[in-house]
């Protein structure tokens, strides 16, 4: 370790594997540098330091008779010490890095302090930190209308996700959906046979959490979309959703992880006045407690052996904190590549719970962050105060149970504006895909929510339409990809602008001296202007010196020169600029 | 335990006893309290309740089947709920403080978990944190010039004490005196047969740490003392210096405790190029350690006995941690009235250390603290950070080894001035008396000492003679006692001023609506004028409001209006105004 300032020191090492890491402080009195520290200061006070040189000559002897593979150097310096005859050589071999190195391993052990600590780091893949999700049921992926979709779709598909930059696509529940009780259209109570369902009603007399849905194809099927994936850099990430259709086999088989009503039925899910009785929740406080921990890990287990390395956890904070905990930590002891992400929309202190138990990403509030100053709070909060060290956001405007009202009223414009804040402000970012991109935004009545949700239908989407969302995704992904700094998340610094409808954020990655400077109207149905004020220090560019900035996203060549800059922004041509700063 | 706001909860409980306090967190799963709000939740929108009910009434019957006492009221409760025949009815008697009561007292324990970190508190007496102390040598307290001064005369001294505001008296160490490398006047290393030796230098044939220098009286004459002052609610603080003289006994019967030289003396302390040949250091790593902490720590409870309440411990930093931990934490077990001053002038992180230790009260830098700059920065790091949760300080603008230089060129006026800043800044503060009241500040050379130190002599002093800086210290320490705004450290709020010559600050207490403005000339040459900015808000003074101040120093009664007003100080007249706020 080496000293800073005041007590504290400092050191660093380098992790080279994924994987979790533990360390330790330890600290010991070091007798002979303590004595080599006297020695010289009354040497150099012009002292006598005969007795001196005896007492660090019995400390060498020490040394040398309780460790033998070096006792004979020992000795041979214990005695040079006294032969030496002339107390600046004597001070100068005290001070021998041949000493101070055989004198360290020979430390004596019981004089060893442990801080009672210890400290653990997890070192991730580096999607954990850098990933762009694309969420698509599989059913809407057939080519025919009115026909269900399945996996050998989804490959044909995967051509365009990649074109469109994105790495990670994310499936609803893929399981064999409940039966009974299950919910029709706009998520109505009664379901006619041709209402498929909601993938979420988890299980039927077919399997449950480690079956596939037939429609959706085999285990085969799967396996082989996961390779063609791949093969494009993207992973595909499963939801897990850990509840139960009532029809799921667990019901009858484990009763006891269930809670059951005197009136004999399981108490499904609820959130008065809301129901969802296709839903039945495990009672995580059933006596048979460890025999469904493991149930519930192996599912995980399971899906790993069959290829897939990243999971979309639904709903965590609804179960027991310390399963998450140890799931997680025994999953990835073996598997240090695999990504859990939290599908955490709670209380604060829960989400940071749930990141602390182990999730390598989770959902925010994002979804409803949309003034300049609830944005720059949020960042702060996220970026700037110790959430940093345990707390990996990923944004995402829109879900399939979340339609906010800034897509409802703001439109195209919006989802052009939304999308772009997401994936400059956060590294992980994802879109509940077909929707956003085509701009549809009717919601269901007064709530926040789409009407005619894909959770209780098929759609079907025609991919090749062109539209201005689609155009926008695809070219912000592609700058994510060649700009490190919209890789990290951590090194954002906001600018002042003189108009609140205008925000300005500074995104830097020192390794490869990429800068980068976004300006994004808020506004989406005026032009905005504001002068920008530029945190030039950051950039080492000085308030007289002339600095060129190139729009990655809408094009233009600017030479700008001071830190005070003009900016206008037309939400119906390009609501942002993604300026490349650099020093001319 | 009280919500608050995103899961944070509070509480509180009144200490009502001296000494330590544990506490610890405890949560369970209150099934109870779940199910009669999601009751309610059902009830409010408009659904049958009739299973719940059900579910109520057996979780009334499981408490009652598990608790003789309450079981019949429990089983009562339980029948209700079903037969009330009426929702609103139910809901009502389900949310009934006796069931609420009866379920708490009845929570299950198989759901309690307990959060593993146990709190402490030390509760100490009022005078840990309002002190007001004076140290003499009691040698120097005779009447009679050339004479030994001793116990009896220092009784004597008590009314001037009393009068002039101290309830400390802090004596040196009282035991025999080494009279091996005994040193002489100015610290020289040749003592004469009338050299007294430094009180530090503990231990003779005589005695050791439980023994008193002859001269100075009998163990009966020290507890008539000690009577004596207690009668003024003067406390006698006794100086603990863990080290000997040559001639201590323990060398002689513990010389395992001592580090021993090739040459066959024990190693004295130094710091090179300093030398303290008459002070011989305990080694703290010794293999007798255990004897040697029990026979430090019955040096504390023999002086207990004899009725010592306050201790100054010499250079605690010298010393092992763990040992401080463990005596202060058995001593306060038994006495919690027992006070720790650490007289620790070293690096931060271990002062701060040893207050963690258990240390009530500490020396600080305020000594060297000058510019309103710095004395900001320094308060507001004691006061401002968590160091206020277990750090006390207590402000000494001398001691004998310290003469700063803010005395040696100010004179007479600085001491006015610095004794006014620690008499205010700090709710502790302590001086070395004599020299301190009648202005001697003559230096050792180039040293920052006091030339003739009373370390090493005895001296002779007119208690009698008037001297302005006796007279400001005797009203400083009376506003100090009428004024529960100078009982405390950690009510400060600094107020803006425009000459950085002169500092000030409000220090209000809320219990008694005492509120004072301190400003404080910090040049002792020159008259310096200023605008005080007031923190008007903080004393409830609306900015058109008139109020009064009353300078209890220098006298003066003004009638002010708004949050800005002029004030000019002359060093030679009074340096400082100590203004009592009042609204009219």
């Amino acid at each position: 370790m080496q000293f800073v300032i005041n007590d504290y020191w400092e050191t660093s090492f380098k992790v080279v594997k994924q994987g979790f890491y533990e360390f330790k402080i330890t600290a010991w009195v070091d007798h002979y540098t303590t004595w080599k520290k006297g020695l010289k200061k009354k040497f150099e006070a012009g002292q006598d330091i005969g007795v001196e040189l005896q007492i660090g000559a019995e400390l060498l002897n020490e040394a040398a008779s309780e460790n033998k593979s070096d006792a004979a150097r020992l000795k041979a310096w214990s005695k040079h010490l006294l032969e030496l005859n002339d107390a600046e050589q004597s001070v100068f071999l005290a001070y021998s890095n041949d000493i101070a190195e055989v004198m360290y391993k020979h430390r004596l052990p019981d004089l060893i302090t442990e801080y009672p600590v210890t400290y653990s780091i997890d070192v991730e893949r580096k999607k954990a930190g850098f990933s762009t999700w694309y969420e698509l049921f599989p059913r809407s992926a057939s080519a025919m209308p009115g026909q269900h979709g399945n996996f050998k779709d989804v490959i044909k598909l995967l051509p365009r996700v990649f074109n469109m930059g994105f790495d990670v696509l994310y499936f609803p529940p893929i399981h064999p959906i409940g039966e009974l009780n299950r919910k029709g259209k706009n998520n109505s109570l009664t379901a006619t046979d041709n209402d498929p369902g909601s993938p979420w009603a988890i299980g039927n007399r077919l399997g449950g959490h480690k079956a596939i849905h037939p429609q959706l194809g085999t285990l085969n099927d799967f396996k082989a979309l996961l390779k063609e994936a791949n093969s494009y850099g993207i992973d595909i990430a499963m939801d897990i959703a850990y509840q139960c259709a009532p029809d799921h086999p667990y019901v009858k088989e484990h009763p006891q992880w269930f809670k059951w009503r005197p009136d004999g039925t399981v108490q499904y899910a609820e959130n008065p006045p809301k129901k969802y009785e296709d839903i039945l929740p495990f009672n995580f406080e059933t006596e048979d407690w460890e025999n469904l921990w493991q149930e519930l890990k192996s599912v995980i287990d399971y899906w790993i052996e069959a290829g897939v390395r990243v999971f979309r956890i639904d709903n965590p904070h609804t179960k027991a904190f310390g399963f998450w905990q140890w799931m997680i930590g025994e999953v990835r002891k073996k598997n240090p590549d695999i990504i859990f992400l939290a599908e955490a929309f709670t209380r604060p202190r829960v989400m940071e719970r749930l990141a602390k138990a182990g999730f390598n990403q989770s959902y925010t509030y994002f979804t409803w962050r949309n003034t300049r100053q609830e944005i720059e709070q949020y960042i702060t909060e996220l970026t700037q105060t110790e959430m940093r060290y345990y707390f990996r956001p990923n944004f995402w405007p829109n879900t399939p149970d979340i339609l906010p009202p800034a897509l409802i009223q703001g439109g195209d414009n919006a989802h052009i504006m939304r999308v772009i804040l997401a994936a400059t402000l956060s590294s992980n970012y994802g879109l509940y895909g077909p929707v956003y991109e085509f701009g549809i935004n009717a919601p269901h009545g007064a709530k926040e929510e789409y009407i005619d949700n894909e959770k209780y239908e098929i759609k079907h989407w025609d991919w090749t339409q062109y539209t201005r969302i689609g155009e926008i995704i695809t070219r912000i992904n592609r700058i994510r990809k060649e700009n490190a700094a919209l890789q990290s998340t951590w090194n954002i610094e906001f600018a002042g602008t003189s108009n609140d409808q205008i925000i300005g954020y500074l995104k830097t990655d020192a390794d490869t001296n990429n800068n980068l400077l976004i300006v994004v109207n808020l506004d989406v149905n005026n032009t905005q202007g504001a002068h920008l004020k530029i945190p030039l220090s950051k950039l080492n560019i000085g308030y007289n010196e002339a600095y060129r900035v190139t729009d990655l996203l809408g094009g233009g060549k600017y030479q700008w020169f001071g830190d005070l800059n003009y900016v206008e922004l037309n939400p119906y041509q390009m609501p942002a600029h993604i300026f490349k700063i650099e020093k001319l």
